[in-house]
């Protein structure tokens, strides 16, 4: 098509003008095309965003967990016109003064000694980055990576993620092995208790290291708290027994805090809750709320100096994007001045915590509560006792399962949830007050009686 | 660490002071990282960019390709700055304006019925979701990408590319398969004429196709105008040849348009000069002229209707990110309205093209010059006859060689010139004006005797 007679139009103000453009020209990502129906987002503030119509929804999804600062920051939103002002981009070869404040900021609130930045576009990338930096820097092939875990979507990093979102496609050659991390409530190791859960999750991942060939296992990657599936909290001695059983065979730990990282879990950093210092963190999300696209990889001496006279082969060529730096240095003084990461923690401990839990305890259709700063899950079930899992989300068109009933009592209520497939994640800004959450939960009262087993 | 009381420090207004935390804390790709010394940019505008020093640079690599619109164009920066006041992000999930839009105007500037984006982060993302579209739609697992080219720096990407930077992660399970392009100067076939080198280019092309099992091939990748790896422009009839061997064996063409694109070549894709019409199409760098991350897959009816009832396995959390898309509508509408494609188009045919001729014709140094638009290369020799290139640039720190003495001597007059290899890449803005155009021509002249062979 060559018809640029429209060029000029205005942008469409209504959802039905936007989804005319949107259906006839946008390929949606995870998604069977032909029945979406997306709803526009008009605009955000805060805690919250509406769409077209005049609805506003309480966002317990953060988007897609990022917006950390909550949605339009107004100093993060200056940063980012200051800076358009200034200098959009420049080539990565360059210097540039954000990129480098924006690594300082990181590497200051870092774990040990972990002190540099590669910055890269998204999550995804960090992680392709991380692992081909611990097998050049082991000199070995094979990643050890957790069932139930995402980890990106790029052939690389899919292969990763131990999820289904793997299967269409797996071809069994990225060099990758899967191991079953800590998951009490449907253990996979018949342990009774958290500390039984532990051990025998290490013993499970010794067996797997030494069955492989401990000497040809670059890194374990491993979320410090599993987001997308399932917001599973590692429980007392687990992170540190692996780091310990990757400092004795020489393997590299690599954290994917992408999700977790800068405030979900009332810490600048997850691994930060139980003191343990990885080799690699892979980050974005958080880092700057999403507001340019950001991501990095975040590494101690023992990688960067194997590059110090070799050259690092990869790299791209957003890395160290001014505009995305800019927005990184201010959300993360933000953070800082604001005391926004602690009152994530104190969120966690004093608000939702509680909250989730006497929600628990009135609703049995809960099968279980974790979490920790602005970083939930709620199980969903049939039966505590048997403990079967509620069906999940059904196709969009189709006939609604319980879980879509959930979703449409919460959004009628002016809540925005995160669900797949039988939890309801709850992940609101690290910025939401205690007021706003308290609203949320009353809504999640509510709309989990629609579901509860009667 | 975790030592903050610097949050607040003002950024550094100086070289010195920028390098200290850049050296402190950044690792920089494709570099070994201990010799490095980049070089803060202070600022840019149009066709320039300065230092810290006040030394100002016309800047004939427009950065890494990519300021297709020239620096910190007033109408890309101010609709950066409303779009950051009026929604910064949203999750993928949703919809919104200007990402539809964007889609839109991409759509309307395509070949044929390539109808439907992808948008990503950048071009190596653009590349990994088009080969994986085309293995999904074809249920083959391999992909022909030819030796002399680059597709991007992830896992998949860096084994799709064809030239040294793969050698360092190659593990030959990726896949992917590579053959020869024409290159005339360099000819792999013995070629003596372009009609010649097109033909037998074809003909290694097809027999690869038969000895790999044209039902075992998912898609052929290609850059329609090979970019970093040296500007080759393909003969006559060499892309319409590729097409027909992709159609008659049911395989996917994906053009990588990522550098090539968006104006480059003095149109908006590459593949109008030829009138090819692609698979797919990857695009990323012009788009928006890299004022914001952008890339994405540009895709026709038979990609985009495999995925209508049967989920995409891939997306990303910034896909169709609002103050990318933001910039990207600017950008396009700007240079249509602008006529700066066209005005591309003509700096090649009248302005780049003679004057770089003439440049052949008084430095025996050059052996060819190639090219079309705003995109040209120099091949640089020690003898015409033998064809022996100049040696490359040496590591920094190192004793220079002429490629070094050559960056030197532009840089010294004020000219930032692409190199590689033994390659001098001529890429001003597409709106580089003719005078700016002429005094790259008069310093390239001026440097060039410094390499002439005597
Ligand atoms: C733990 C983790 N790693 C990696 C990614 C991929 O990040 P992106 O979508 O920015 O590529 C995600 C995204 O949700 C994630 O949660
Ligand atoms: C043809 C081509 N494909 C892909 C890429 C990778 O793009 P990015 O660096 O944005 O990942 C490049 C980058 O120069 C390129 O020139």
């Amino acid at each position: 098509m060559s018809d640029h007679q429209h060029d000029t139009d205005p942008l469409p103000e209504t959802a039905p003008g936007i989804l005319a453009e949107d259906r006839a020209h946008l390929f949606y990502s995870w998604s069977a095309q032909r029945a979406l129906r997306p709803m526009p987002v008009a605009g955000a503030l805060g805690s919250y965003f509406w769409d077209y119509e005049g609805n506003r929804y309480l966002d317990f999804a953060s988007q897609f967990v990022h917006v950390n600062i909550g949605h339009q920051h107004p100093k993060v939103v200056a940063a980012i016109q200051r800076q358009a002002a200034r200098l959009c981009t420049v080539s990565p070869a360059f210097g540039n003064d954000q990129r480098a404040r924006a690594a300082r900021l990181i590497a200051e609130r870092a774990p040990g000694d972990l002190d540099r930045v590669l910055f890269t576009n998204g999550g995804t990338d960090a992680v392709e980055h991380a692992v081909r930096m611990a097998r050049l820097v082991t000199g070995r092939p094979k990643v050890l990576a957790a069932y139930r875990s995402y980890h990106g979507a790029s052939h690389l990093a899919l292969h990763l993620t131990g999820d289904p979102r793997r299967w269409p496609v797996d071809t069994g050659t990225a060099g990758v092995v899967h191991f079953f991390g800590p998951y009490l409530y449907r253990t996979a190791f018949h342990a009774r208790t958290e500390q039984e859960e532990a051990q025998r999750a290490l013993a499970h991942l010794e067996q797997v290291i030494a069955l492989e060939g401990p000497g040809t296992v670059a890194a374990v990657i491993l979320e410090p708290v599993v987001g997308t599936n399932g917001v599973l909290v590692p429980p007392p001695g687990y992170l540190a027994g692996v780091r310990e059983l990757c400092d004795r065979h020489g393997i590299l730990l690599v954290a994917d805090e992408v999700m977790a990282g800068f405030g979900r879990t009332g810490r600048w950093f997850a691994v930060q809750n139980w003191d343990v210092v990885p080799d690699l963190i892979t980050f974005a999300k958080g880092v700057n709320s999403g507001y340019v696209p950001l991501g990095g990889v975040l590494m101690g001496p023992r990688v960067h100096e194997a590059f110090a006279d070799r050259p690092y082969p990869g790299g791209l060529t957003y890395s160290g994007h001014p505009l995305a730096c800019a927005a990184a240095v201010a959300a993360i003084t933000a953070m800082t001045e604001e005391r926004i990461v602690e009152h994530a923690a104190w969120l966690g401990t004093e608000v939702l915590g509680p909250g989730l839990r006497e929600l628990a305890d009135r609703h049995p259709v809960v099968g279980e509560v974790r979490g920790l700063g602005v970083f939930w899950a709620l199980e969903l079930v049939r039966d505590r006792d048997t403990r079967e899992m509620l069906p999940p989300l059904g196709p969009p068109g189709g006939p609604p399962g319980p879980m879509d009933e959930l979703a449409a009592a919460c959004r009628k209520r002016g809540l925005w949830p995160f669900l797949h497939t039988n939890r309801v994640h709850v992940l609101p800004p690290c910025t939401a007050t205690e007021q706003e959450v308290r609203t949320g939960l009353e809504i999640l009262d509510e709309a989990l009686s629609v579901v509860d087993p009667r």
